[in-house]
């Protein structure tokens, strides 16, 4: 995995900059982004001129085999073991991930360090080089976007009134799978009637009623890589509410894909949905952000929110997801995944954008 | 939700003990435990005669019909407006989950509040009192395993040699959802020939081949609550070498449930399946821990490990599965979901033990 290998250098060049000399990784996403590990129990340690990995004897012999860094296998707790390595070198200010860590870890953490040794926050260091996706990982998000489609068209046909949000949802993951993804990337939305109006709502066993709409929120993780699409459907022909509301939804989904080039600030884009909504005064029913970053993780920075600055740069993959939810109507949900492209962006999501008549 | 208000009144009356105003719970099984809520983005707050559960506009609609505590739609990070109510009432020592919550979490938190305010971490004491499950509780996990085993039943009888680990990985879900489960309680592991000697293996596209053992280990998350199961099988008749591993985890497995009762230590009960183990001169083979709590999550505690002295108590719900993995040959495990009565352990798990021939 010479990209690996890339990654860790990058971050290596950087431990000056952030005054320390060692960066401990704890989070599954960063653990697996620095060392191809996708298990639950890793941890990774970054020095100047060398990389070590930490893992429990469950996983001993698949990382011996597959670890391109020195593989520990410690019998307790990785971050004791990753301590005492850094005690052994001398690595005295040692960066660590300030938004996964515990308060425990790292209290535990300090006691455990002699005097003269230091834990410095570095926030989110490793998921800013993250935003910047490589050539090889577009690719992998690329193929989990396509077969996310293509559960989602094997699974619509299948769709009629009467059918269960539950019975869907299991439907659209038994496709992801049979195409070749892990799992979801995200617990599966399938919402019917009012229930769209809840923008995270959990399938339930209602079934699809004449003259309702259909939400169907879902992403596949396939390589790793998760992707993250919606669409909308109707079982009938939808009165001039549900279509005003689509229609708004639509453009406001066209007016921000529009804005997304690279130099533009995140918060910009949103703004660009959110005016089209103002337009259709349905901004109010507009609740959440416009999108965010996606990766090893569904939801990665930068988010696409109203104070949210990060410039968008070539590379960065994103969604782009305005809504509108009435209580008692239902809502509206239009979503794609894209890539910030050299001069503005690629669509990945290849599904249709109709509202789709069941 | 009359139990969830049952549990809420429990914690009060420690908050003296603990010496804290208000207890901060933030992680999300506790979120869940405590309100019901089973969304990603929720808070509460339990004060002596009040509690506060705070979410974001995305959930407010569904927690303002559902929710019994006093709820608060935030539009920012919730632990700022959880702070901002504490800093009103005056709730002075504010008790929160060092385990769970992020340093920079914290670290934030720690900054907002006035002078005379103070964080006390509290550990696991939510999870502790979790670790005794109510007869409504115990019934959703009866559940839940019920449909794991049916699933497994419905899936292996299609499973035959060329069939590839991730097919059955995904018929297993699938089944699952189709008999009323949210989704997997974790990720099914599916492991074929020597890769069954990876405890955590990710289901690849490997094909079953005649004469070779085949792993599976998985569970359900129905109603929120988990269940989880290891069976063996072999494609033909399983040489000796096999069927004395899978002779000796079975024996092994037996003492262990053997021992459960209330009032034992958790490592007795682990150290009988590993004397076991020791007799047939495979516990260096065993290299994982004998079992672990499981409910709203999939670990909890408590743990079934060398070292783990908690007290078995009846309602607690644990998992016993030891396993023995030997490089290049395979690995064999076995595990039920159980529950500790009032006299010794009711096994909750009802597929059979035997090692199945495909």
């Amino acid at each position: 995995m010479n990209e690996i290998h890339e990654r860790r250098k990058a971050l290596a060049a950087r431990l000056d900059e952030l005054k320390i000399d060692v960066l401990l990784a704890s989070s599954p996403a960063n653990v697996r982004y620095l060392s191809d590990y996708a298990g639950s129990n890793g941890l990774v340690l970054i020095a100047r001129m060398e990389a070590h990995f930490f893992t429990d004897p469950r996983y001993g012999l698949e990382a011996s085999q597959t670890i391109t860094a020195h593989v520990h296998v410690a019998k307790g707790p990785l971050i004791a073991a990753a301590a005492a390595l850094a005690k052994r070198k001398r690595w005295k200010k040692i960066g660590f991930e300030s938004e996964a860590l515990t308060y425990s870890a790292y209290a535990k953490l300090k006691e455990d360090l002699p005097l003269g040794f230091s834990l410095v926050p570095i926030g989110r260091v490793i998921e800013e080089q993250r935003m910047i996706k490589s050539a090889e990982e577009i690719e992998k998000i690329r193929r989990s976007v396509e077969a996310n489609s293509e559960a989602f068209s094997r699974t619509l046909r299948r769709v009629k009134p009467g059918t269960r949000e539950k019975e869907i949802a299991a439907e659209l993951e038994f496709q992801m799978r049979a195409l070749g993804a892990e799992k979801p990337s995200f617990d599966t939305i399938v919402a019917v009637g009012d229930r769209s109006a809840l923008p995270h709502s959990i399938p339930s066993g209602r079934r699809l009623a004449e003259n309702e709409l259909l939400l169907i929120d879902m992403g596949a993780s396939l390589e790793g890589y998760s992707s993250d699409m919606t669409r909308m459907a109707y079982a009938g022909t939808p009165p001039r509410r549900i279509r005003e509301m689509y229609r708004a939804v639509h453009e406001a989904q066209i007016a921000a894909l529009d804005a997304v080039r690279p130099g533009i600030a995140a918060n910009k884009v949103d703004a660009a949905a959110r005016n089209v909504l103002k337009k259709h005064k349905l901004e109010r029913e507009f609740i959440h952000s416009t999108g965010h970053g996606l990766g090893l993780e569904i939801h990665e920075p930068p988010r696409l929110g109203k104070k949210e600055k990060t410039r968008l740069q070539p590379g960065m993959a994103i969604t782009i997801e305005p809504g509108v939810y009435i209580a008692g109507l239902g809502g509206v949900r239009i979503e794609d995944t894209v890539v910030v492209t050299a001069t503005g962006c690629e669509i990945l999501t290849p599904t249709s954008k109709e509202l789709i008549a069941l």
